[in-house]
């Protein structure tokens, strides 16, 4: 594709075209000015996350463009619905190889509008710049809570119960599958492609939860980090995590499942007299919500079989280095 | 370098030595949760901008750690200066190729911490990923205006005067010598790896100037921006675009000043009876401002010759595509 039609039209008519039409919100100044502004609502203040994808590392070379962009939008939405946090907007940050032509980037574009429509978010801001490696995509996200409203990571204490949102392992299958170029079962390669950040669910949590995460590294991993910051010890009973028709289809390995990522799953603690406000929290987003395990005194997480000993785990979910 | 001791310790050991130390804030959670709060003062709205460097495209790969961090997080806040926003604090997104080692890193932070100290602001925020393409530094910047009170592009009139702060063409120089390995003046290689923003200048023009933008691709193409979103003609007289000393005795070309780039000066356009006000705020920010041109009905910036002809200019600034 060398043709001049498919080629790049520059940093700004690039802007003016793909990404103008995307900043709705009127602070963003239809991207003509250096920043943008945000005003808060009374009482509110802001929540504010960052999530960098990268080609090869994140998503695939060869996933649609649409759904990398869309892919992008939405793990750091998860970011704030984890935290209970209502979307605003977000900033993009993209840096390009030279392959990538103009009507790979509609696509992306494309891709970017409907996830605003879905979620009612604007873009805001961002930078376009070029690489000499792979397509990088930094997203900076703005939410808003009442003040002193976030859920946080710590707050689990002894006696909770640990829970977690949908299904887990499905998006780690999903990109086994890719890997070896396989098309079905889709519903896995699509939860890998196109995760749904659980922002209902993180609203109706809010003052439920004593503590939550979203699961992006691996659902042990990321507990790892509330157990971590909330210095307690978490058990979690394999048996109990939830698993999908599809992914139990290709054998079910709930060790594979809770280490895997990609979820995008909200996974919090609460009380125990909590359960109904969680049963209410789960009917009012429409997910299920499955109780996996307890918060004891001590250090770390521990997965546990039906007999109550500790399976070895050998790696706990994604590390980058 | 292979010995243990050099190497990255792991994503979270990474974010717990080297950058929870700079997360000062207290919604920033020591980096420990997966967003952070930011609170407004009361009738004051969020001003927030986003740019992302990549090696060999904003910076050289042999540039020292420190300067490279100060550089990202400057061209941030030089974004807040020229709308005039005080900066509070940034989110950082990294992604590392596998030749990044721990000590590379710790520099990296210091530099960071240092240019924390300076400007006053905290990390709240962000992300660090491995890449097998080149260092990648996506920033978003976080400052505070009353609200309303951001100073635009848009807002140049026709019968405001142009005026810049500082001197132009230094940073060009500075990377032209360090392309040729050269290592003096020190004084131009350090414009370019270590900006200065104009925040001081940029509070101080607050409702003094019409329009306002910081040098990034080129006073050019800057400018530029200027006249597309304010619809106006911008006259800019070579002769008075102001060049430092250690410029001049490189030949002193005013056209390759104007078209380098990467200045991160604030050129502003401001009614004519604004001249006092202008220099009071010159005198508060401690930086001198130079008045280079009019605004004019029409479109676009021309460079004009001591006899008011245009000097034809190839290439406005710097463009990634």
């Amino acid at each position: 594709m060398t043709s001049p039609s498919s080629k790049i039209p520059g940093e700004f008519a690039l802007i003016a075209q793909l990404f103008a039409p995307l900043a709705t919100s009127p602070g963003a100044f239809g991207l003509t000015d250096d920043a943008a502004t945000v005003e808060l609502p009374r009482g509110h203040e802001l929540v504010v996350t960052a999530d960098m994808l990268v080609e090869g590392v994140h998503f695939l070379r060869n996933d649609p463009p649409d759904t990398i962009a869309r892919k992008a939008l939405r793990v750091n939405l998860s970011d704030l619905a984890a935290k209970g946090a209502h979307p605003i907007g977000y900033l993009l940050a993209l840096s390009l190889p030279k392959r990538i032509r103009f009507d790979w980037l509609r696509k992306f574009a494309g891709g970017l509008a409907r996830d605003q429509r879905t979620f009612g978010v604007s873009l805001i801001g961002g930078d376009t710049t070029a690489t000499p490696g792979p397509l990088t995509i930094a997203i900076t996200a703005l939410g808003t809570v009442p003040k002193g409203g976030m859920t946080w990571r710590k707050g689990a204490k002894p006696g909770d119960l640990v829970f977690v949102s949908g299904t887990i392992g499905d998006a780690g299958a999903g990109l086994a599958l890719l890997r070896r170029r396989a098309k079905s079962p889709r519903a896995l390669i699509a939860r890998y492609q196109v995760p749904t950040p659980r922002l209902s669910l993180g609203l109706a949590l809010r003052g439920v939860a004593s503590a939550a995460i979203d699961v992006s590294d691996g659902l042990l991993a990321d507990l790892g980090h509330i157990a971590d910051v909330s210095s307690v010890r978490l058990s979690i009973h394999a048996g109990a995590v939830p698993l999908s028709a599809a992914y139990r289809r290709l054998g079910g390995d709930p060790v594979r499942a809770v280490t895997a990522g990609d979820d995008y799953e909200i996974a919090f603690t609460a009380p125990a007299d909590r359960r109904a406000a969680i049963g209410r929290a789960a009917a009012v987003a429409g997910v299920q919500i499955t109780e996996i395990g307890q918060v004891g005194r001590g250090r770390g997480v521990v997965l546990l079989d039906g007999a109550g000993r500790e399976i070895a785990v050998a790696r706990k979910g994604f590390s980058h280095f």
